[in-house]
C-alpha cells in the first residue's frame, strides 16, 4: 500500500481565512472564527466516523463493493489489514484537520475465532491508536460496540429471546467502556440497532423492554465502577434493520428513561436521518431533546426525502441546519457531544478524493448554519416574539392557573363571560421571514 | 322532515343468526354468539359516532357538502335542527341495533352567542338524549368536548399562549364531564386536536408540555370531585390539523404520562388510522398499550395506505384486526371501552341507506376478526411458540441475568468460552401461517 | 367596510433596491436587477392567487375559518361581497407590485341559480376586472374553471360516470376560456381536481381516460375556434381530494398527453406541493418537463416534509429552488408562464398583514435562488462536469450505438475483451459542493 | 454435502387435496381445482425465484448473512458451488411441486474472469438445468440478466455515461436472451434496477432516456433476430438502489413505451413492493396494466406498510390480492406470465423448512384469493354494478360527446337548463361489502 492514501491532497486543507477558491478548501468553516464569543471549532467539535469512511466498501443490497479500497483486500492477513487501515483513517483526520473521531470495536479489530481474541486485536489496535492520538491530537468523541452486524445478535442484543446473547453483549459492552476510557473518549454510545422487532406475532414487548432496561441499568453500574467519567448517549432510530426500534424517537427515549429511573444517567445522540425516518424534521428532535435537558451529540448527516431508508449522506443545507443549531446555542451547546459525520459517501463517489469532497461540503454547511444561528441568537427577534408571545402565563390569570385554579373555578368566570379570548396571529410568516433575513442577509 | 330519515330500512337489521343473504343484514356479527364463553355485543360494545354520521355534511378542503341532510338546512331554527339530528341518530343506532353511541358537545348542541347559552343548550338536548337512551336502550360509551373546532382554539386549548384559552377550555370539559355522568357514560375522552404546534419557531415545547400536565391533572381532580366512576382516556394522533400533536403515539403518551405522574388516572382511546399516520401499525399501538395496561378503549376506522391524511373510513380488513383483537382477548378486553365507529362515509355516499352499508361491513368485520382471534386463542399456538421463544429466561441464566449479573461478572463467562450463543430461527413466516390458518381455515 | 382593507401598508412595499430593514420590505427582490441580461420581474413573472389569499376562510378540516374577511360576511348581498373581494384583491396586488393574478370562475362569481346567472355574474365581475387591470397595470396570468367544489363534480368532470357533467364541465370551461381569452390572459390552466377516482372497485380506468383525453382534445379545439392565443396547461397532482388523480405527476401526464395525440397542445404547470406528494422532489419535476419541453409555469408553494397533504405553504427554501430555476434558465425561461403563488397563509395568520409577510417571504426566496441559479448558468461549473461526464457518447462508440449497433455486433466486442469499462466516480458530492457555493458565496 | 438439503420434508408437500392439517402442507392450493373451468395451477403459474431462495445468504445492509447455506461456502470452487445450488433448487422446486422457476444469469453463473469466462459457465450450467427441467418437469417461466450487482453497473446500465457499459449490458442480454430461448423459457425480463439516477445534478435525463429506449428496441430486434417466442416484459420500481428509477411505475413505462415506438414489443412485470414503494396500491398496478392490455406477469412478494424499503416478504394477505387477481381473471389471466415469488425469508428465518413455510403460505395465499376472485367474477354483482355507474355513457348523450360534441354545442344545452346533472351515490361501501361477503362467505 502507498505511503499516502489520499495523495491528491498535500498537507491540511486551508480553513476559510485562506479564502482560497479551490474545491480542495473550506469556503465557511475556520476554527477559530469567534461566534458569540466561542470557537467555530469548540461549538462544532466535528468528528470523522471510522465505519462509513474506512470500514465500508459501497456494497448495496443491489451490488457489491465498488470503492476499491486496497486495505479491505480479502488476501492481507487481517491485523495488518486493520493496521492499514488505522493508518489511512488518521491520514485523513490530519489532513481535513478536525479534532474528533468516533468508531465501533468491530469497525477496528477483526473478530478472531474467540471473544477472546478479539478482545486482544483490539487491545493491540488500540495501543496504536493512541500513538495516532498523541501525533495528531485527534480525540475520540465517542466509542460504542457493534451489537448488530454479527448473525449472534439477529434477534437483538439485551433484547434477545436468549439471555446467552444478552450475556455476549455485555462482556462487548463492557470491553468497549474500558477501551473508551483508556482512549479518553468523550461520551459513549448504545445504538440498538436490532433492539426491537421484525414481527409482533413472536415478540414478547413487555419482556424485551425489561431486559433493555436491564440492560441500560448495567451499562450504568459499569461505567461508574470503571470511573469512566465520559456521558452514556442513548441513539433514537425507528426502524431499518428492524421493522421498529425500541429506541424509537427521542420523546419516546425519554418516556422510557422516564418509566424505569434512567433518566439521571443517560442523554441522547440525535441524527438527523434518523429522526426523518420517524416522521419529525430534525429541527424537532433538537428541541425536544433541549427543552428537557437529553441533548448529547449529534450525528450529522441528511436522508432523502424521497427515499425511505437511511441514505446516511453529507448534510449540504445551510437552511435545515440553522434551526436546530439555534437550539443548541440557546441551551448552552453540546457540552461533551458533538457533530460525527455519520455518513457515507454516495456508491459511486470511488475517487479517494471524494472523501475529501463529501466532508468539506458537511464542515462548510454546518459552519454556515451556526454563523446565522449566531446571528439569531444576538439579533434576539426569534426570542423576543416568543417571550411576547406566552407572557400572560406570567400574568394573573397564568399564575393562578398555575398554581391553584380548579376547573370548576375557571368555568366560574367563564360563565360570567369574564373570560372570552380572541384569537391572536400566530405570526409563522413572519418569524419564517426573520430566520431568512438572518440566514440570507449580509 | 319525515318521520323516518332511513324510510329504506324497515325495522331492526338482522343479524347474522338470521342467516340472509340481503345486503342490509349482517353476515358475521351476531350479537349473542359466543366467542371464548362471552357473548359477541360484550366484547365488541360496538359504539356509533355522532359526529361523523350526523354532523358532517360531505364537505372536504376541495369542495361543499354532498351530504344532503335535511336536518343541515340552514333555515332551521338551531334548537329545532338539533332535536331532528338527534331523532335521526336514534332512529339509525335503533335499526342498526348496536349498544352505544358517542358524542362531542358541540356535535350535539348550537353554539349560541355565549357559553352560557350553549350550556343551556346542551342541557335541554341531554333531556332528550336521556328519554331516548331510556327508550331505546342505547347507552353513551363517551362523552368528549370539542376542543378544535372553534377559532379560539386555533391556537391549542390547554397548549395555548393564552391562559384565558385554557380557562375556557377547563369549562368546557367540567360542563362535558358533568353531562358525561348524568348520561352514564362509561368513559370519557380527551383528544388534542390543537394540541401541538404547526411551527416550532413559535412554539415553546417545554412550556406547552406543562401546560398541558396541568390541565390533565385538573381533570382527574374534577372527575373524582363530582365523582364520575367512568375511565378518563386520552386519545393519540401524530398530526392534523397540526404538523405535531403532543399525544403522539401510546408510547409517547406512555411516556407523557409517567413524566407527569399522571399514569394511574388515564388509559388511551387508540384509533386505528392515527396508528397508521403515526408510521406504526394498528396492532403496534394496541400490543403496546396491553403490554402497559394502558388499553382504553377503540376508534374504529381504516386510513388509505396511499393518502397521507386521516381518511377515516369504515374498516374492511378482517385481516387487519384480527391480531389486535387477538392482543385484546389476551388482556382480558375492553373493560369500559367498546369499538366506536370513528368513520365517515366517503363524500359520493350520498343515499341515506349507505350509511347503513358502512356500518353493516365494519360491524361484520369486526365480528369475522374476533371470530378468528377467538380461535387463535383456544388453539393455543401462537401463544406457546412465543412462550417456547422466551424459555431460557426463566432458565438460571434469565434469572441470573435479571437479578443479580453485572457486566464484569457476564464478561467473565463470555471470556471463558462458557457462553458462544448461535442464532436460532426466528420463524416468522411460520406464525404467519398459522394466523392465516385460524383466519381461512374451516 | 374601510376603503383600504391593509391599512398597515401604506403604499407600494419598497424592493430590495431601497435596502431597507423594515419587515415590510423586499430584501432580495429587485424588479428591476438583471440576471443573464433580464429583469428580474420578467424572470419570475410573479402572480397572485385569488382562491387561497380572498376566496378562503381560514377553515380546514377540523375547525371553522379564522381569518375574518369582512367581505365573506354572509349577510352580504353575493355580488357585493364579490365586488368587495375584488377591490381588496387589487389593493394587495398593487401594494406588493407583481404584474400577474390568477383565478376560477367560482372565486370572482357567485354561483346564482342557474348556469345562466352564474355567467351573468361573472360578465359582470369581468368587467370590473378589465378596470383594475387598466388602473394597476396588473395582468392575467392565466385563468380557470373550478370543476370540483361543486357536489355535481363529486365524482369528476370530464370523468364523470355521468355523461350531463361532462357537458356542464364543457360549458363552464368554454366559458371561461373567452373570459381568459377577454382579459388577455397569459395562459389557460387545467387541473383535474376530480378526475380521479376514490375506489378502483367502482371505477372504469380505461373508459375514463377516454374521457379525459376526449375532454382536452375539445378544449383545444374551442381554444382554436376562438382564436385564444395563450398556452394550454394541465396542472399535475398524485392525489388529494381524490385516491388517486390522473394527471399524477409530469411523467405521467407526458405519456397520457402522447398516447392520446395531444402533445402538441398541452403543456404543464408544475405544483412544488404537488411533485412532493407523489413523492418526488420538485427539482425532478422541473427537470423532467424541462428535458422534455413541457414547462409552461410553476405554482410557487411548498408542503411540509412531515405532513402527507397539500399545505401550500409559501416557499421559504432558496435552497430547494436553486436547481429548479437553473433547468429553467438553462431551458430559456417559462415562456408565458410565472410562479404563482398558489400558497395559503397559516390558519392562525390571522392579521391582514400576514398575508404581505408571506408574499414577501415567498418572493425573496426565488429572489435569492434566481440570482444563485444565475450564477451557476455564468459560472459554468456545473454544466461543463456534466458534459465531460456524457462525452464518449459523442465519441466513436457512442455514436456507433446510437446510429447501427445490434445487440450481437456489440456482444463480439465485449468477448473480444475490446470493451471492458471501469467504473468512473459519480462526484455527487462536488457537485452539491458547487451548487453551495454558489448559493453561499460571496 | 448432504444428498438431501431439506431433509425434514419427505417428498411432495401435499395439496389441499389432501386436507391434511400439519404444517408441512398447503392448505387452499389444488393444482387440480378448477376456477372458472379452468385449474388453479394454470391460472397461478407459481414459480420460484433462484436469488432470494438460493443465491441470497442473508445479510442485510447492517450484518452479515445469518442463513448458513453450506454451498455458499467461500472455500468451494465456484462451478461446484454452483452446482450444488442447483441441486438444491431443484430439490426444493420439485418437493414444493410448483411448475416455475425464474433466475438472472449471475445467479446460476459464477463470473469468472472475464466475459467469455462468464460465458462459457452460464452454459454449462445451462445444460444441467435441461435435465433438471427433464427430470422434475419444471419450466423456466423467465430468465433475466443482472445489470445491476457488478460495480461496472453502478451508474446504470443502457442509462450509463459511458457507452461501453451500454455495449457489456447489450452482450449480456443477448447472451442470456439466447439462454432463455434454450431453456424454452416463457418470458424475458428486463429490471432497470440501476437505470436512473441517484443525483439530478449529474444526469442528463433526455440523454438517458433516449439510451433507455435505444436500448429496448436492440432488444427487440435481437429477440425477433433468434427467433424466440417469449415475450418481453419490463419490471417497474420507482427507486432503491437508485434515487429514481426510470420505469417507476406501469403507467410511466406505459407512456415511455407509446413515446419510443415500443408498444407492441413489450409488455409489464408487475411486482406488489414495487407499487407499494411507488405510492400506489398493487390493484391499482394491475389494473391500469389491465385495462390497457400491458398485464404481462406477476411477482407476487409484499411490503411493510411501515417500512420504506423493498422488503419482499412472502404474500400473506389473500384480501389484499383478491381484487389484483379478480382484475386479471376479468382479463383472460396472465398468457405466458405467472406468480413468481419475487420474495425472501426473514433474515431470521435460518433453518432450511422456513423456506418451505414461506412458500406454502404464499402459494395457500394466492389460492385463496383466487377461489375468491372466481366467485366475484361468477356472481357478477360487481362488475352488474359498474356498468349500471356508467351506462349513460352508452345513451344518446354519451354518444354524442363521444362523436361529435363541440363544447360550444354543450355549452348551449347546459345554458338552456337542459342538462343540470344532480350527484349520484358511489355506494364505495356497498361495493366494499361484495367484496367482502365473497371473500368470508360460506
Amino acid at each position: 500500500m502507498s505511503q499516502e492514501f489520499f495523495s491528491e491532497v498535500q498537507g491540511r486543507i486551508p480553513t476559510a481565512a485562506a479564502a482560497s477558491s479551490e474545491t480542495l478548501a473550506f469556503k465557511a468553516y475556520d476554527p477559530d472564527r469567534l461566534v458569540l464569543g466561542k470557537r467555530m471549532e469548540d461549538w462544532l467539535r466535528i468528528s470523522v466516523a471510522y465505519w462509513h469512511s474506512f470500514a465500508w466498501d459501497g456494497r448495496d443490497m443491489f451490488g457489491s463493493g465498488t470503492l476499491g479500497r486496497p486495505w479491505q483486500d480479502p488476501s492481507l492477513e487481517p491485523m495488518a489489514a486493520a493496521r492499514a487501515k488505522m493508518a489511512v483513517a488518521f491520514e485523513f483526520i490530519e489532513k481535513l484537520g478536525v479534532p474528533f473521531y468516533c468508531f465501533h470495536d468491530a469497525d477496528v479489530a477483526p473478530p478472531g475465532s474467540s471473544f477472546r481474541e478479539f478482545r486482544a486485536n483490539l487491545d493491540a489496535l488500540v495501543d496504536d491508536a493512541l500513538g495516532y492520538q498523541e501525533r495528531t491530537g485527534a480525540r475520540l468523541l465517542w466509542g460504542t460496540a457493534n451489537l448488530f452486524s454479527d448473525p449472534r445478535y439477529q434477534a437483538g442484543a439485551a433484547t434477545n429471546p436468549d439471555p446467552a446473547v444478552f450475556a455476549y453483549a455485555a462482556a462487548q459492552v463492557a470491553n468497549m467502556l474500558a477501551v473508551t476510557k483508556r482512549l479518553d473518549g468523550a461520551n459513549y454510545v448504545l445504538w440498538g440497532g436490532r433492539e426491537g422487532y421484525d414481527s409482533l406475532l413472536n415478540t414478547d414487548l413487555r419482556r424485551e423492554g425489561q431486559q433493555l432496561a436491564r440492560f441500560l441499568h448495567l451499562v450504568a453500574e459499569e461505567k461508574h465502577r470503571i470511573g469512566f467519567e465520559g456521558t452514556l448517549l442513548l441513539e433514537p432510530k425507528p426502524m431499518e434493520p428492524t421493522k421498529y426500534q425500541y429506541d424509537h424517537t427521542v420523546a419516546v427515549v425519554h418516556g422510557f428513561l422516564a418509566l424505569h429511573g434512567l433518566e439521571s444517567e443517560y442523554k441522547i445522540n440525535i441524527e438527523a436521518n434518523h429522526a426523518t425516518l420517524a416522521g419529525h424534521s430534525f429541527h424537532h428532535e433538537i428541541a425536544y431533546a433541549a427543552a428537557h435537558g437529553l441533548l448529547g451529540s449529534i450525528d450529522a448527516n441528511r436522508g432523502d426525502p424521497q427515499n425511505g431508508w437511511d441514505t446516511d449522506q453529507f448534510p449540504n443545507s445551510a437552511e435545515e441546519l440553522v434551526l436546530p443549531i439555534y437550539e443548541l446555542l440557546q441551551s448552552g451547546g453540546l457540552g461533551s457531544g458533538g457533530f460525527n459525520f455519520d455518513a457515507k459517501l454516495r456508491r459511486q463517489s470511488i475517487d479517494p478524493t471524494d472523501l475529501f469532497h463529501a466532508h468539506i461540503g458537511g464542515i462548510d454547511t454546518l459552519a454556515r448554519a451556526l454563523i446565522a444561528a449566531g446571528k439569531l441568537v444576538e439579533e434576539g427577534t426569534l426570542a423576543r416574539l416568543k417571550a411576547e408571545r406566552y407572557a400572560d402565563w406570567e400574568g394573573p390569570l397564568g399564575r393562578e392557573i398555575a398554581a391553584r385554579a380548579t376547573l370548576a373555578s375557571l368555568t366560574g368566570r367563564v360563565e360570567e363571560g369574564e373570560l372570552d379570548p380572541k384569537p391572536r396571529s400566530g405570526r409563522q410568516e413572519l418569524y419564517e421571514n426573520v430566520v431568512n433575513d438572518a440566514l440570507w442577509g449580509p
